[in-house]
């Protein structure tokens, strides 16, 4: 099941390029991952209080076409099923109808101190439940 | 008569502190003043394609409690009546009830370059029509 | 005495408007700080594991001159006698001669909940050597 | 032959998690870049007023390590050599010897409004002789 979220380009955002910089695209990403936590009945500030953090371990991302100030853009995402304690999410940023990036970030399960752990079952049960197909969304299947 | 727009903090605005940093309040309040521009029939980005800038020459905001990951915050601002070609906007951010920050921004009226210019009489007329009085809001009157 | 650090700006610090966005100071005056407690032979990294922090109660900046892409820049800081439990830090950024932007914080000392407390006596009185008096650098004597 | 820069972690650029931000690595990498271009004898601000960009098309990064506030951190780039119009640069993060992460960016040579375009001779000669060899340093080989 995709999410997706909406929101206008900051000023701050963009760069002399005249577009948004490259790097903002991954706070955009987290934007939509915090969205989709929530929307998973786990709202991941309660997880960090409660000891389960998932810190991004890779992140991945194409840049296709420069997404403009002020202008509406869609980030949608797709959680794929969790292997062990690593859970991937795929993302795409779009803007009037225009594909500007799609990327990537994979996520170990970890305590406070960095130390690995297991997903809580009942996180994992619904993270499966979520999970899109592979062949659903952006992102090579079995990356 | 003031604006507000309401977002969720992002967990890219936090420092180590655990709350967001003081820089970021300055980009919310620029979040604002975007949606004041479109309010007053004047996108700023449309602004910009017709010469017309407004780049901050003045700032300041005082803290006054912490805003914090993933709660909702309210961003308002109350426009004063330009003076030549400059125009100053208050902004109150809060949070749960709690006011977090009260700062302003001071603009003034440049072309592309960075030449100083008269605000275009329409948008003057706007302006002044939109414009909270002193006694409202955050912000030192006569200042 | 004043201290400086001279870096290169940012691609990532500019915006559309083809020079450094004006939030982006503050981050800078906050790397001149760093140094500052650095050379007080206090790293502020070492007082916040001790339970001493600073966080910022008060902000403003004047920008006069745009900041441009790669060309290196110039924070000069001016720290205040410390006043109680509060002290308030001068800054000046230069790129290339020309005075870019000149600005201010307000600290007040807070333990790791927030909550205030006092100036460490031993630093007190390194901030108090330190100290540049009010008519030196920029920025209002006695406020 | 490899390039690198060594500079403070600043404040602004931690989250709550107490360690720097993902997306900060990529600013980090652009920091890098940047000394590369001028290491060329190609400053980028000057390939930028010749109308020659290079805007990133793809990105991505493996993360190892949290990098500490004010620790020194030391970015080393590894350019590749450029493939018609595309230029690839890997990249390593290491702070105190640990390696925090290694990440790597692909650019495509466009003009001003992002059309494509060819590498300048000159440039390309230069890129050629500072290359890498694919062995050497982070990334895989090939892609």
């Amino acid at each position: 099941m995709p999410l997706a979220v909406r929101f206008r380009v900051r000023y701050f955002e963009t760069d002399q390029m005249g577009v948004v910089h490259h790097a903002v695209y991954f706070v955009w990403f987290e934007h939509l991952r915090t969205e989709y936590f929530r929307e998973l009945g786990a709202p991941y500030g309660e997880l960090e209080a409660g000891g389960v953090f998932f810190p991004v371990i890779e992140s991945g991302c194409r840049y296709l076409d420069g997404a403009r100030y002020d202008g509406e853009v869609e980030i949608s995402g797709w959680l794929r099923e969790p292997r062990g304690a690593r859970v991937r999410i795929d993302y795409r940023a779009a803007q009037k109808g225009r594909v500007c990036a799609e990327g990537f970030t994979v996520h170990a399960r970890t305590d406070a101190s960095g130390r690995p752990g297991r997903i809580p079952p009942e996180l994992f049960e619904k993270m499966m439940a979520a999970a899109s197909p592979p062949g659903e969304g952006p992102g090579e299947a079995g990356s």
